[in-house]
């Protein structure tokens, strides 16, 4: 067996052996294979398709390139919710809590954000103090005792998927659906969790741009998890506009607060109690998925959930006094307004001029080395359907020392408007819930 | 623009535009674009097509990456050939004197061998004394003074191929027709010559594995030189068994010898033959291919040819004593030989097991690395439609320390019988001969 033989193989659009795969991943790990061979084959597998087999192989072969979270020391279910990308897309901090105080554990590894906006850790990195990156017993620790613990990813979690993904990255060879299910899949294996939910977005803002291939995304990472062992429950969810209103890092820990306080955005609320829903039913911790969304809006109504992420947050360092006074948050030099030309109906929110511009005023990065402004970013102030009259504001912009004008121009661009009335869009398109992992436990 | 959407815009099979293809061939030499996205794009390119207009901007980007031979000061009409590669293809050496003894300039720069056996500076190099490294100073001089030189390929020609050529070399993107043609092409260009002959070989010995292809390669080469600004001529060749008996290094310099005198094999003459007369055709000497044949037919049998090979070797620095005393060339240890088994006529000869078992003995480079035994070899004693008895000869093997029973298995495998007879095949299938670059000038 040899490396050309292999690619060769793909390029004609032949189907690969395990041994050839393991041949590729493990030789590219040992550095027999170079960087331009394994982009050479990720190209024709780009073109040529892998198979549910290949993708398979390719997934496990991704998990056992590195360690496995030990969540064994931890009592009880453990959740893992993983999305693949969205603008505004805060749901991991609100359902982290969320489920937490209904009893099930969430160790949740989340990453930094690159492209788009910051991701979770990121946003987190907004509350003063807190510790973004826990040891792994730190985070064992807290998940066994509190119930929940957010921390950046640690690098020995299927380290050869972090070699592909940024060979991909620089190769356009990232919206492939075999390749991005191998990676995500990959990822939540070695995180250790029992219960998978996957929040898979589709839409102008999102990597899927159509409902057909988030489907078959959806699909393709639910066929590879119970090949392997895993039960993984899907949600399809729109990203034709940005999630919520805040795009940024403060204005999303804020907006999380009152999502966590029962004030938050409509959509947002939504997303998160119907992956907290999902996620419950698969932990058996309720057989229906109404009987869990009712449980989860009483507990968001009684502060516990609040409560529970305040825990997390003095549990990680953090001081929760921004809780009550988010002005302790880093804070913008300044909000402009942008203010509508139109009247009508708004019909389309383009969520990647929103990024867009965000990323301008200084929350998103281009390079890994790019230094982010937590105080800055988007607060939209009206969605889809709404009615719009001249002079109305559409968006905050939160802006610090980068190009404000540029940013507004790229957000102005975002918007578009029609004279007759336009109906909300879904949220959510398809739930794709699994049997509980156990027997219930009420 | 940026590299991974021009990679991208290849990966969807769309066609590029010049600045594109510009963007990522100045990019990888100026090291902006690496090595892996190079490759991305190369398999991509394979997998989709390159038209043949992207192919033409290719070639006219690896000339210019580069600098030009400049052949101004030589008088007269300078020819270049090329062979796209063949087991025992000698050619080149029996077709510069051939051509020079007729008037015309030959400046060649030949490569070394990679894969099969040694190239055409490889076998030079088997002549006591004999210097391929002309600066190109001295390469200028010699063709001006006695018409003829051949030496290795310096570095500055096409440095854009030579850097893409490595690259496809270790990702399974070399046999592709547009790829190969802007690498021929390009090279040819760079040399310099205002006449072009291409030798377009196919069959099991050949890059191009049949006729259609080496057909369409010989058409892609053709338009893109026309595009640029050269006329090239094509001859197909067949790769059915390899050219000639010898192949080796000083065993092919003992049949080109043998070949200069009028005594060669049919196959080698016929196809030195063809070429020269495409050469001398397109260089104006003759106005039909069958007068140029006929003169070049009378120059062979008078020993003028043969004078202006021994004068290009004193010239280079070598001894001519071994074209009278073959024996001066480098020596095997032994010669051995495969007895035939069968009784029939000689079916099929596969030159790539032949090439194999040479390469085995040590005559042909696994890396750029490898040590060739110069004195090592096959020689054919039978070629297909031959009649064979149980017990004829049907090769030699000039054998030195490196492992003669693995070369022996080998080598006893490319032949099959047949109890019928068997036509001999054709070697020349489609000459394309260009009409002359200037007027006739006899």
């Amino acid at each position: 067996m040899n490396i050309i033989q292999i690619i060769d193989k793909k390029r004609r659009g032949e189907s690969h052996t395990f041994e050839e795969l393991a041949f590729l991943i493990q030789g590219m790990l040992a550095g027999t294979v170079a960087d331009y061979q394994v982009s050479a084959w990720l190209m024709a597998a780009c073109i040529q398709g892998l198979s549910l087999e290949e993708t398979t192989w390719l997934t496990d072969l991704f998990v056992k390139s590195g360690s496995t979270l030990d969540l064994s020391g931890v009592d009880g279910i453990v959740v893992d919710k993983h999305s693949t990308g969205g603008v505004g897309d805060k749901t991991t901090l609100v359902l982290a809590p969320l489920l937490a105080a209904s009893g099930v554990k969430v160790a949740k590894l989340s990453g930094r954000g690159l492209g788009f906006t910051g991701g979770t850790i990121d946003k987190l990195e907004a509350i003063p103090g807190f510790r973004v990156s826990l040891s792994t017993e730190e985070m064992v620790e807290q998940v066994r005792t509190l119930g929940v613990a957010i921390s950046g990813q640690t690098q020995d979690l299927a380290p050869a998927d972090g070699r592909i993904y940024a060979l991909r990255d620089v190769t356009a060879t990232v919206d492939n659906i075999p390749l991005i299910a191998a990676s995500v899949v990959s990822k939540k294996i070695a995180a250790g969790a029992q219960v998978i939910v996957l929040d898979i977005k589709y839409g102008r803002g999102a990597f899927m741009k159509t409902l057909a291939e988030a489907k078959q995304l959806a699909e393709t990472c639910r066929e590879v998890g119970k090949r392997l062992g895993k039960t993984i429950s899907t949600v399809l969810s729109a990203m034709d506009q940005p999630l919520g209103a805040a795009i940024g890092h403060s204005v999303e820990v804020m907006e999380t607060v009152n999502t966590l306080k029962g004030q938050g955005p409509e959509d947002l609320e939504d997303l998160s109690l119907t992956l907290g829903s999902v996620a419950l039913v698969g932990a058996g911790r309720f057989s229906s998925m109404a009987e869990a969304r009712v449980h989860l809006k009483k507990s968001l109504a009684s502060g516990a959930v609040l409560d529970v992420f305040r825990q997390m947050v003095v549990a990680q360092g953090g001081d929760p006094a921004f809780i009550d006074e988010p002005e302790r948050l880093p804070q913008p030099q300044q909000i402009l307004t942008l203010v509508s030309q139109t009247s009508g109906y708004l019909g389309a929110v383009d969520s990647l001029r929103v990024a867009e511009s965000a990323k301008i005023l200084g929350a998103g990065r281009t390079t890994k080395a790019d230094v982010l402004d937590l105080g800055v970013g988007v607060v939209l102030k009206k969605k889809i359907g709404d009615a719009v009259s001249v002079g109305d504001v559409l968006a905050e912009l939160w802006v610090g020392d980068r190009s404000q004008e540029q940013a507004m121009d790229v957000l102005s661009s975002a918007f578009s408007f029609s004279q007759t009335p336009v109906p909300r869009p879904p949220l959510v398109e398809e739930i794709y819930c699994v049997e509980p992992v156990s027997s219930p436990r009420r």
